[in-house]
C-alpha cells in the first residue's frame, strides 16, 4: 500500500492511499479519515460508497463527515467506485464501466476480469485496513450514496453479521426496477435476472434477509427520484417484511453533495450509537 | 442579476449569481449561503474572500461553513478573486493576472481598468447585496483565506466602521514583505511602495488603523508560512500596537481547505458572537 497524501483535518488525518488490488486486478485508491486516539486502541468504521462517476476524493472534499467522525471516534473509508486505468474496459455512457462498479462481481465479458467490487468492498478493502489502519472490524458500518446507497444496503444484506449498522443517502433501492440498474446488471451479469437477484435491496428483504435498521434519507427534489431510485418501493418492501427501517423524505434536497453533507453528522450519529451499543455488547457477551 | 444555481442545504440555501459588474467591467460570479429566517428579517453577513486561483466555488463547495451559518442566522458570501474572461489581462503564473487580484484597485496598465477588487469589494458587492438578499449592511463581518485572509484585513482595517467581525484563515500578513505582495502590488500599483501602504494589513496597523479585535488561524505545517504569510509581522505589529489579537498557530495543518474547513465553524461563531452584540447595541443606542 502506497500514501498519496495525507492532510492533517478535523483533530485526525485525512489520507489518501494506493494498492494493487487482487480483486480488479488493477491499482485502487480510497481514502480514509482517522481521529486522533490514544496509542494501541483500534476505532469503529465506517464504509462510504460512492455514486456514479465519483471516485474516493467527491466525498473526502465535499462530504463534511470528518467533524462528526472526529466526535464520535470513527474512522470514515471511502472507496473509488470501479477499476481504473487505460486498459480497464470501459463503454459509452456514465452509467456503466468505470465509475460504475454497482458493487458487483461481474461474469459477463469483458468485465468479469476486473469489474469484481463486490468482492473488494466484502473482503480484500477490510482485510487492507485490518493489516494497515487501528480500525476494529467488530465494529463496521456502511453507508453510500445513490449507486453507492445501492451498494451500502446489499452489501449490508447479505452480511447482517459484519456490519452493526446501516445508512445510504438517495440510494437506488431496486436496480430491477430502473434503467441505471436494468443496464448495469444485463451488463455485468447478463440476461438471467435470478443472478441480479442478490444485487437489489428489495429483493434481498422480500427473499428474507434481515438487519437490525436502517436509515435513508431521500431529498423530494432529487431529479432521479421517480425514475431511478424510487423510495417508496424500499419503504413497501421493508413494511411488508417487517425489516425496521428509518427513511427520511427531506424537502427540497436535491441529489447533490449539498444534500449529502447536509445530513452527514446526523448519519455519522446514528452509525456511532450502533457501534457503540455492539461494543458494549460485545464486552458484556 | 442572473441566478446561475441555487441547492436546498443544512436548511437554507446555497445560491450561485452572475451580474456585469460596473467596477471590473466584466461579468462577475459569486455565491451566496442564506439560512431560512422569519419573513422580512435581515440576516448579518459574512463575506469570505478566497486565495490564489480560486473562484466562489472552493469555499462554496470544501469550505464547511454552512451547518455553522444556519446555526448561527447569518448568510455568508463568497466572491470571485479577480475578473474573468477570455479578454481579461493575464499573466505568466497562478500569483499574478487571473485569480489573483489581491482586493486591490490597480493603477497600472494593463490592468487599471478591471482589477478593482478592493471597490468591488468594498462598495458594489454589498449594495448588490442589500439590494437583492435579505442582508442587514448593519451587520458585516469579513475573512478570508490567503491572499483573502490579506483583502479581509486590509479591507476591515480601512473600514472600521463597516465590518464588526473580523477573521483570517493563513493570510498574508505584509504583501510588502513577501514574493507573493511584491509582485502584485509592483504590478498592479507600480514601484513606488507608499502606494502598497493601505493594502498591507501589518503597514496598516503600524500607521493607526485599529479595529475592536482580530482572529488569525494559521497551521503550523503550512508550506508557505516561512516564505509568504509570515504569521509573526502580524504578531509584532499587533503586540506593538497595542490592537487585540488572537493569533492561534495550529500544530501539523497546512494551507489546504482540509485545514481552513476544521476552524470555520470557530470562525462563525467568533463573527456570530461580534455581530450579534452590535445588534444589541445598535438597539440601545
Amino acid at each position: 500500500m502506497e500514501q498519496v497524501s495525507t492532510w492533517r483535518s478535523h483533530g485526525g488525518t485525512q489520507g489518501v492511499y494506493n494498492h494493487q488490488s487482487k480483486s480488479t486486478g488493477y491499482p485502487m485508491t480510497f481514502s480514509v479519515f482517522v481521529p486522533d486516539h490514544d496509542p494501541g486502541t483500534k476505532l469503529p468504521v465506517l464504509f462510504f460508497l460512492s455514486g456514479l462517476t465519483c471516485t474516493h476524493a467527491n466525498v473526502t472534499e465535499k462530504g463534511e463527515f470528518r467533524a462528526a467522525c472526529a466526535e464520535h471516534g470513527i474512522a470514515f473509508v471511502a472507496p473509488d467506485t470501479s477499476p481504473r486505468g487505460d486498459e480497464v474496459p470501459d463503454a459509452e455512457g456514465y452509467d456503466f464501466g468505470k465509475g460504475a462498479g454497482f458493487y458487483v462481481d461481474a461474469t459477463e465479458a469483458p468485465w468479469a476480469a476486473n469489474f469484481r467490487m463486490r468482492s473488494y468492498i466484502e473482503q480484500e478493502l477490510p482485510e487492507l485496513l485490518a493489516e494497515q489502519f487501528p480500525v476494529d472490524l467488530n465494529r463496521q458500518g456502511i453507508t453510500g450514496h445513490s449507486m453507492g446507497g445501492h451498494g451500502a444496503l446489499t452489501i449490508a444484506l447479505r452480511n447482517p453479521d459484519r456490519f452493526r449498522s446501516v445508512s445510504a443517502f438517495a440510494p437506488i433501492v431496486s436496480p430491477l426496477n430502473c434503467p441505471w440498474g436494468e443496464k448495469a446488471l444485463a451488463g455485468y451479469l447478463g440476461p438471467d435476472k435470478a443472478a441480479w437477484l442478490e444485487y437489489d435491496a428489495c429483493a434481498l428483504i422480500e427473499n428474507g434477509a434481515r438487519i437490525p435498521d436502517l436509515l435513508v434519507d431521500q431529498g423530494e427534489g432529487d431529479a432521479f427520484l421517480a425514475e431511478q431510485l424510487k423510495t417508496h418501493l424500499l419503504t413497501d418492501a421493508c413494511a411488508k417484511a417487517g425489516q425496521p427501517a428509518t427513511i427520511r423524505l427531506q424537502p427540497g434536497y436535491d441529489h447533490s453533495y449539498y444534500f449529502i453533507s447536509t445530513f452527514m453528522a446526523e448519519h455519522v450519529a446514528w452509525h456511532a450509537r450502533r457501534l457503540a451499543l455492539s461494543h458494549v455488547q460485545a464486552h458484556l457477551a
